[in-house]
């Protein structure tokens, strides 16, 4: 079971490589120096990665190493650190380390937050700095470090404020998985999921097949799915850089609902994103059932790998009117002219605008535990 | 003497369209709704704008009667608004105003301090929302407006957040240029002086045979000489769109000295940008002629032209160290290895890196009054 070291993005002048490994961040240093980055890199991180393993230190020694300058800053690995305001001291930072014949670049080791509020300084910064992924957790691998998409949240909405960036550079390096809490891993699986449903039968086999702690526990097996994964991401992004079109849409499969029960549960420790995808997942396929999009069986398959993986089909403690408000709310999605991404089998999906507010209804009530 | 009233900027998907004209902000509204841009407009000016005519007014109402909401903000007229807590307060009032099934686009209607700021809010808001320029000053009809550049200062520096970003439209109304105070018109005028040598040998003589007067009280003469001046502008961005090639660079001439003198005289009410400027060509004119790239007969036409304008040519108070210094600290031009604009005839320009110092400060001592 092999898996590709390499998978280029290919975006124009905003084309970059995902190299992908297990206890490979020796080479990080080389990789950005053949890319010719900068002079000086900024390492964002945040304090549980730093203490956790050594690995923050063996990726700065090898930065440092292919003979860059380094300074590290980490931000509390919190959704609350997407703010405004630690945009503002990011930005201060690499002001004051910044000064004539420095060229900066950021090197972004850390999950979504870390990934998400760096994206957006260095794309800011100077109207513009390179910047590197680095991600650490299952769901950063396989979608949040690729593609471009940055943000912090405002108090309206989570978010609000961003760009479309591309990194130049995405260096996973599968080590970081070890540490990761089981939980957070199941979430991250979650998005793993949605690609082989919307994109990817053979991966939908191979889960259905792994028993999880034997997925984690293989560098391998681990290396193939991820890769998988990303190769679902890349078709999208490829095709529909700035979701202009319909395609990139596809892989918000089990986010109409996913962000609607974030929000009505105010992004609280009752969910995370990976778990409310996955209620979300089935919310939709059940939508493609009572739309005739799928069969019995393939709900019953989807629904099958979700436990399979450990992973929530039901929400306990929140109100049926408190998820539609939600889904009102939220611009994409609002549920007057609403928009579905529903599967039509296992590998394939539509976006489906218009679905009768009566089976939205019903099929929020089947996740709906009394 | 006939000016065109529409100049294409094309830059592939970020193409747009320059509208030029005078008494037409009853337009506006129509060529937004053609240009389908949202469904709410928030229009973002300042004080002096909003105060010193009705055309504010008329741009409102002239949107509001294609059909659009309108809400209006102001930020006072001063560099000191181009800050990042400004720029939160801007983005949060957007948020607060944002809601499900609205489009929301800005319209900015100032000078460079509302298009930049402006610009960066746009660029962010959303991952970017559409934004349309109504450039209010000279500088801004010529220079700032146009080639998506935006940017807010921080304590280190100016303009150090921002990002590359393309106005949807660029609406230019002579009628503003009315009440523009005489100081601020001559510092617009340097930038056009600037685009004339680098670029326009026949904008260069229409300029020197022109009164200053008969240039303010003719729309047609104005109207021409801005067209112009935005096509040299133009044909730099075209080429070159986020500055990665030396083309856009062709349009800092003045711009090495000039920065240096505004930060050496902190930003202060001494020099404005275009006056700073001014005497910045004389200075890379000055280097020029020193490096035999031109004759002594040029060089005393840049400068008949500057004085022709009522534009300065030296510098009072202002020690060479701290022009120096800053030139020093200016990392796109710093002295070790440095990079100058330089004429090498009316019309034509080059940028040379790696002038001698000793040149470099016989030019500058060239423009020190004692």
């Amino acid at each position: 079971m092999k898996f590709p070291s390499r998978i280029s993005i290919r975006l124009g002048v905003n084309s970059y490589d995902i190299l992908l490994g297990s206890g490979h961040l020796a080479r990080l240093g080389q990789e950005i120096k053949r890319l010719q980055l900068g002079t000086h890199a900024v390492i964002l991180t945040n304090p549980t990665i730093q203490r956790a393993s050594g690995l923050t230190r063996q990726a700065a020694a090898s930065i440092r190493r292919a003979g860059f300058e380094v300074k590290s800053m980490t931000i509390p690995d919190t959704e609350r650190s997407k703010s405004f305001t630690m945009l503002g001291t990011v930005l201060s930072r690499l002001a004051s380390w910044d000064g004539p014949g420095r060229k900066l670049f950021l090197v972004l080791i850390g999950g979504g937050v870390v990934g998400d509020l760096g994206g957006v300084a260095a794309g800011i910064y100077r109207r513009g700095i390179p910047f590197v992924q680095v991600p650490t957790t299952l769901l950063a691998q396989v979608d949040s470090s690729i593609g471009g998409k940055t943000g912090i949240d405002l108090p309206h909405g989570k978010n609000l404020v961003g760009l479309f960036v591309q990194p130049r550079l995405v260096f996973i390096d599968l080590e970081f998985l070890k540490t990761l809490p089981d939980r957070q891993f199941r979430s991250g699986l979650a998005e793993v999921v949605k690609c082989a449903v919307i994109r990817d039968a053979a991966l939908f086999r191979f889960l259905e097949a792994t028993p999880l702690s034997a997925l984690r526990s293989s560098t391998n097996r681990l290396g193939w799915v991820i890769s998988r994964a990303i190769l679902v991401k890349r078709w999208a992004v490829e095709q529909d850089e700035k979701e202009t079109r319909s395609i990139r849409t596809l892989l918000n499969f089990g986010h109409t609902f996913g962000h609607a029960l974030e929000a009505a549960t105010r992004y609280g420790t009752a969910y995370t994103h990976g778990e409310a995808v996955s209620v979300g997942m089935k919310v939709a396929a059940d939508i493609a059932l009572r739309l005739n999009k799928i069969g019995d069986s393939e709900l019953e398959k989807i629904q099958g790998l979700l436990r399979h993986a450990g992973l929530p089909q039901t929400v306990r403690g929140v109100k049926e009117a408190d998820l539609l408000k939600a889904m009102a709310q939220d611009k994409k999605w609002s549920i007057g002219r609403n928009r579905w991404v529903l599967p039509t089998g296992i590998g394939r999906a539509i976006v489906q605008t218009g679905v009768p507010d009566r089976i939205v209804r019903l099929s929020i009530r089947s996740v709906l535990e009394r």
